[in-house]
């Protein structure tokens, strides 16, 4: 254990470094913000590498029951208020941040899925709060699990760890590609949902009860043409008023939480 | 019609303090930016007072359907690329934005409300991006109202309009407190649901398609204590995850279009 007061210390910058895109791909890490977050995490055994604190006479608290609950080996480091400053994401109040191992997200994760498994593909996916509110509604509607199907915007993004609630860490997801997703999608016996504009069915209508997997796509343009095929059933969500789609994460939080009525859950 | 280039114009400098809430407040005016948005609000019979549009090179269109549908007293007003740039909020690249009075957001607005009125109540909302997404959920919805009580945000926000993608123009709102709130409930004969965390009622099973409110509270701490009353049924949305919420504007979604597809429409 130590403290950290200089901002040119070589820990304080990769922090830094890691907020970008391209130094997580680089290094395979990236940082989880706030307790709620890193207890998560800790919860869904993410490979923490290392804690921060922030150590100031208002301090909450010094999480030291999450510290407890960390492997011996994640090191612990204290780092007064100016540092703390360069090193959060927003107005996290907290005082407290991890840096992890991003955990893998290759098909094996969802090689244990239920008969009755209910999953949500998303397509080129664009914003990190997007992705994390479908999250947050995969986990509380209780589905078994994602998939990342050419995701623009990253997994690890602190907007999406924080729009997820944390919930990312225990969700079983796959980051892949359109092609692999659908050969693994019918390679499993998947009825396939995707949700346009202008799908034939209305949500409502169609049975959500059995081996489903839900498909929605891109924020501004929907799903490409590559899911308008004869073995898909297109549904739509009714749209009583001007506009002519909802918000993302809306649309999956109708659909998901009708598939979980329609099981009786 | 006139033509600016400088950055020390009165009218640039007007839509920058525009930005600023209590300026909008103060003048009863608000900025609406982008095609989709303005368009909506013509629709709505808005009343602009001047549309900016960014004359470029490379301008995909200059908007004059658009423009041709104003009435005659609204000023048009063609600003260069950099005025643009100090105008325009985010990445907004319809290179159109408008000037516009607040429309009246008193109780009059529910003054015609049908026997099977559905509408949503707001308690003390904090993020305008959560605002507007709920908003948008109204809007498909086909719902008849929404009542802000205490709103933290600020209707006129960018990001409200914006997430509301334009369709808060055309929904009867009312922005008020929570006194006047159930006052008005009461008195006009809502059956009032309480969406909270611990509800006794899970929302699927209660009956939706009267004259209902649907009352959803702050993103951090829910409703209030107040919403606990005896004529009020507190519903909740199963949670099979880990996390004890879902986002607001997916919480909003979902009951919404619960009473929708109970309603059958």
């Amino acid at each position: 254990m130590g403290m950290i007061t200089s901002l040119q210390n070589s820990k304080v910058k990769e922090i830094v470094r890691l907020r970008d895109r391209k130094h997580r791909q680089r290094t395979g890490q990236f940082v989880i913000d706030g307790r709620r977050e890193v207890e998560r995490a800790i919860d869904a055994q993410v490979a923490l590498t290392a804690v921060f604190r922030c150590i100031r006479a208002d301090a909450d608290q010094s999480h030291t029951d999450l510290i407890a609950r960390c492997d011996e080996r994640v090191e612990v480091i204290d780092v007064n208020d100016a540092v703390w400053r360069k090193i959060c994401y927003g107005d996290r109040k907290d005082g407290i941040l991890a840096v992890a191992k991003q955990p893998d997200h290759g098909w094996n994760t969802l090689r244990q899925l239920p008969d009755r498994a209910l999953i949500i593909v998303l397509e080129r996916l664009e914003k990190p709060g997007n992705l994390g509110a479908v999250l947050r509604s995969v986990d509380g509607a209780g589905a078994d699990g994602v998939i990342l199907a050419d995701c623009v915007c990253d997994l690890y993004n602190p907007n999406t760890i924080r729009a997820s609630s944390g919930t990312l860490f225990s969700l079983p997801t796959v980051v892949s590609d359109e092609d692999a997703t659908r050969e693994f999608l019918a390679k499993s016996g998947f009825t396939i949902y995707a949700a346009m504009v202008d799908g034939s069915r209305i949500y409502s209508q169609v049975d959500l009860t059995g081996r489903v997997a839900i498909v929605l796509g891109n924020e501004a343009h929907g799903l490409t043409k590559r899911w308008e095929r004869n073995n898909i059933a297109g549904i739509r969500i009714p749209m009583l008023g001007i506009a002519d789609s909802l918000n993302v994460s809306n649309t999956a939080a109708i659909l998901l939480y009708e598939a979980r009525r329609q099981r009786g859950t």
